[in-house]
This record gives C-alpha cells, structure tokens and sequence, in this order.
C-alpha cells in the first residue's frame, strides 16, 4: 500500500503546481490502521508547508499513524518553522519519503532528525515520478539558474508566420488555452521587446480560474517599450520585470513610476547577456522560466544551451515560405542534431504539441 | 448486432489492403442463427472476391442466412462473375451493405439485382468508417486519378535535410518501418530522379512479411539514371517504372532491356507534367500513390494541388539551418494557409507521424 498512498501524496502536491514558489509544491498524506486520515499541499509562500497542513488536519489521530511525503521534511527556520519538528511532535510513529530534497538547507537532515526522534523513516519511493513532478525546482537548485522552458508554435512545416509575417493564430483555442495554463504553473513568462510591440502582449495569463499570474519578463536592451502598450498598461495588476542594459534615466524612473521593476544587465547592441538575465531571476528566487520568444530571441537562447525543456506547438496550418524556425541555429549536419529525452505527445483537438527534454 | 457483424466485415477487408488491387479490398461474412458461419476477404486480382470466399467457406450453411459486406457486390462480369449471382444462388436470405459502389458498372445495381432477386437488402452501415477505409479506391473512382498521398520526413523544426544535405536519418527505425508498411499498401511509389540519385533508393518493400510489392515509379525527365543504380538492377524482382519527356532512343531501349517499364509524358525542362503522370496512372488502374519526393517535388504537387493525404513524420532531432520545408509553396498569409481536416497523430517511440487530409 506504500505505492498506493505515495501516490496519493504526488496527487496533492499537483493541487499546490504554480501556487506556493519558491517552495516546492509538496504532497503529504496520513494514514492510519489502513484508513487515510488526512491530506495536504504546500500553501502559498509564508504558510504551512505540506507536512503541516495534513497533521493540523489529522489532530490527535495522527499519534502512531504513517505520514508519505513526496520530498523530504524541511529541518530549517525558514518563512515556517521546521516540518521535522512538528512530525515529531505530532506523535506520527512512520514516515515515507519519496525524494531526498538537494536543497543545501536540507539534503538529507530531515530524514536524519526524523531517525534520530525513533521515527522509523523510509525515502526513495517513485523517485523517478517526483524528480520530474518537481523538475523546476530539482533543476533551479541544481543549476543555479532558473528552469528554462522553450514554447514555440509552428505550422506543420515548421514555419512561425507566414511571409507577410503574420501568425495569429497558427495554432487553435484549445492550444492557446493550454499556454495560458504553462503560464499560471511558472514563476516568469519571458519575451522580447519586438513580439512583445509586434502582438501587443501582455503575457498574463487569462481564462484559468483561480491562477497564480506569473512575473511578466520582457528582455528590452535599450528600453524602447511604448508606455502605451498592454504590457506596460497592466502592470499595477500583474507584476511586470523589464531588463535592459542602457537607457536615458528619465525612461528608467517613468516606468518604474508606472509599477514596472527595472533590472539592468550586461549587453551588446539589441542583446543581453542571457546568463545574466537567467542569474538575476535565480537570485530573485524564481525557479522556472517559460520563454516565449520570438524566432531571433529563441536561437540565441537554443545557441547558449540555455534550454531545459521544449514544448513545440503544432497549428494545423501548411504555410510554405522561408519564415523556417531557429534558421540561424544551424547543426551543419545530422549527426550534430540535438535530441530530445522523455519525448510526450498530446493532441489538442487538431493541434499538436511535442514535449521532450534537450540532450546538450 | 448488424453493427457487430458488419465491424466484422471491415476488419476481414483489412486483411486483404493492399493485395487484390486494382479490386477494393472488401470483407464479408456470413451469419446464421445469431452464429458467424464464415468469413471472407477479397483475393487476389483475378481469384474471388470476398462475397465468393464467404459462401464458398458456409456451403449448404448459407441457406437462409444473413451476409454483411463492406461494398456493395458487383453485378458485372470481369475477371470473376458477378458476385450477385453467387449470393443469389447461395440462398441467402438478408444482406446488409455497408456502402454502394460508386464504380459506375455497379453503382447500385448490385442491389437493385439483390432486391430482384426477393432478397431482404440494406445499406449504409458504417458509411464513414468503411468510405475512409475504401478512400483510395473511391478517390481513384471519382476523380479519374490515383489518390495522392504525400509522405515527408521533417525534424521537429521543420527541415528535411541538415544544411550539409544529410538527411540520413531524420526519423527513428520505427518511423521507417511504417513508411514500408505504407508502401506495401498502395499500387504506387513515386520518387524524382534526384532523390533516387542521392539515397541510391530501391522504394521496394523491405521487413514486412508477405508483403505486396507496388510499382516503384521515378519521375526522370531526360533518363538521367544510372543503369548501375539499386533501382534499375533490381527491375526484373520488382516491377519498376520511368516517365520521361525528352531521352536519346537507345538509351529508352536499354532501359526497357533490362526489365524497366518507360512512359513518355508532356513537360517542360527538368519538369514533368504531374497530371499527366497521374492520369498515366490512373489508365493503368492503379488506385493510389505515394509520394516519396525531395522538398522541389513535393512543391510541385502541392502547388498543383495533387495531395489528398498527407504524412508527416517528425523525427526526433533539432537541425536549424535553411533546409526548411516547402519554402516556395509560400502561402504567403496566415488566412490563406491550408489546413488538414481528420487530423490523427501517431507516436513511434520518440518519433510523431501527423496524418490528415489537405482542404484545396
């Protein structure tokens, strides 16, 4: 039954996917005499972690009851006190891990102090499952830079617009919808100046019920962003970043008037540097970062090896013309292609879209 | 349990795809006392057809019983009598059709002659599975050519070819294997002279058991071809055919000599007229083709919208580069792009093949 209720467990923390960062969303359940006692999710930043959720839940039954948790209890002072602590007090007599949490704050203590109060304590169950339900976060800790995911929308042929340059919509509602659903599950969507003027986007995310809006990202070297645009418009409802590398001050202080926060990075000419950028959403703590660049912005990104994942939507549409995707990101040869790992597929009604993992 | 039996029906005909052409490929059965008493699917050209099979297998059984066949039986004399004389003569009692002919020597009168005949007849069970099971066959019968399907090899972003020409290969074992599974289903391969040229191709059928051989087609304007290529010394194992417009006689001869079937066409430099290769085609009552074509190729049929099928195959591998598909079949717009109706995706490991039909 340990399969069972681990299980179970990973079906919580999907209820928490977007909504509690820069914690990791964490599924905790308890159970007792073969009956589940109590469920819980990692809550939004600053309250319960998911191991106290489900012990508040449980009260006095959790006294000798099993207690399955997808990543390892934290066993520091952090926003919460430590998740050790209240198992421990919480008279749970068992306690099933399912991935060890690299974090350096953690990384193998919880388990420890949880041995070390004579709780009898298990971990590596659906290991595989959990490092990729929590792969933004595995990966931010790992890597020092946030989890980069690569969106693109192309024609069946593999063009992103047609020659006259327009692309809306290649792909269909039911498409769209599911972008907007990536959206809400990472911390910043990222963009660059020119699709940002070209669609007049905002970047938000729309028609998801209860979700979290991301950090709003456009990568704009010298600031050239129209005041009256939908981005700019909008950012006292969502949070919007801007980065640049140089700029009149004036410029700077009206948007930052306008409740749009201003980061200058390194740069040449209409680039940034793309480390840089990536280092500065790490420091702010922001775990995952779906990028829906253009073509130009898209390469650089791909010629860094700056991408974790790719989820490359297909729009039922042949469109012919030489608008052919990451054109300048040239392999020169077959043998030099890049791989994807894991590769999934779904149909969405007669869109489809590939998801898979960059082999660098 | 009409819709039960005639499922049957269709799946007997699966049995015979590919291998009774220029004939459709039908199934029947027969049934009696709610008990299946014999199946049948249409033979080889020349030998039975699948109503035949059916009652030839029940006997004396298929006095008073009830046939299901997916095509409505003939009623003219070709290779084999008319099918509606052996149901008559069977004693058959009930058939249920699942489609009329279209076939203007039939084309209802096999029923007109079932009903004639004091037999209890109906039809239209199953209409739109069994017409997309019979596509090429009712394509062929309608439009007076073959029924064109386009097969490509992209990678995920769209290029057939690394920019070194490398190309070998784009798509997984897997992918390849269903390629030879679709050419083992159709009367026709259709490639260029380039093509055959550079993968020295055979465009026979390879690993797949008992498998029909279609007539390998290469569209080679002035008989470029090599006599030492794979395609010509493999011309008196598999049938091999060359349209051309403008070639020294001898060179004609010899090819004929060494077991090569030659068809002049009209065209216009290294071009051929595509309508008139496929009205060649359609003379030879061969019902369906699939197109194996370089990027210039398939241009050509799509700028003269000649594909009634596409299959996409997108192998697992990022190229980059200018090889992008289709480039000058520019469609210019997004609202003028082409889109294909029945959509249906298939995953090959980590390979998708995207099927469904152009809307000219």
């Amino acid at each position: 039954m340990d399969r069972f209720y681990m299980k179970l467990a990973m079906r919580q923390a999907e209820k928490s996917r977007g909504k509690c960062s820069p914690n990791p969303f964490v599924g905790a359940v308890i159970v007792k005499n073969g009956k589940l006692i109590a469920e819980g999710s990692t809550q939004p930043y600053g309250q319960d972690h998911a191991e106290v959720v489900a012990i508040k839940k449980a009260g006095k039954q959790a006294q000798g009851a099993t207690m399955y948790v997808s990543l390892e209890p934290c066993c520091h002072y952090g926003k919460t006190p430590p998740c050790t602590d209240a198992i421990i007090q919480s008279g749970i007599k068992r306690v099933v891990v399912g991935i060890l949490d690299p974090n350096p704050l953690v990384s193998g203590g919880g388990i420890k102090e949880l041995i070390a109060a004579g709780i009898n304590t298990e971990y590596g169950l659906f290991e595989e499952d959990i490092k990729e339900q929590l792969e933004y976060y595995l990966s931010y800790i790992s890597k020092k830079r946030p989890f980069v995911i690569w969106k693109t929308a192309l024609s069946w042929d593999g063009k992103y617009a047609a020659s006259d340059g327009s692309s809306q919509w290649i792909t269909n509602p039911a498409s769209r919808r599911f972008v907007h659903k990536m959206r809400s599950e990472v911390e910043v969507v990222l963009s660059g100046i020119k699709s940002v003027e070209t669609d007049n986007a905002m970047l938000n995310v729309r028609g998801i019920r209860k979700a979290k809006q991301p950090l709003r990202l456009v990568l704009d070297p010298f600031l050239d962003i129209k005041a009256a645009s939908l981005f700019v418009k909008s950012a006292k409802q969502y949070p919007a970043l801007i980065m640049y590398h140089s700029a009149p001050k004036e410029k700077v202080e009206c948007l930052q008037n306008l409740g749009i926060e201003l980061i200058q990075v390194s740069g040449n000419n209409d680039k940034l540097n793309l480390n840089e950028v990536l280092l500065k959403l790490w420091e702010k703590k922001l775990y995952s970062v779906l990028l829906e660049t253009g073509n130009k912005l898209s390469e650089a990104f791909w010629k860094n090896c700056l991408i974790d994942k790719c989820a490359i939507f297909y729009g039922n549409r042949i469109l012919g013309g030489e608008n052919g995707c990451l054109k300048s990101y040239d392999r020169k040869c077959i043998d030099r292609a890049v791989h994807l790992s894991k590769v999934k597929v779904k149909k969405l009604q007669d869109n489809v879209l590939v998801m898979g993992y960059p082999m660098w």
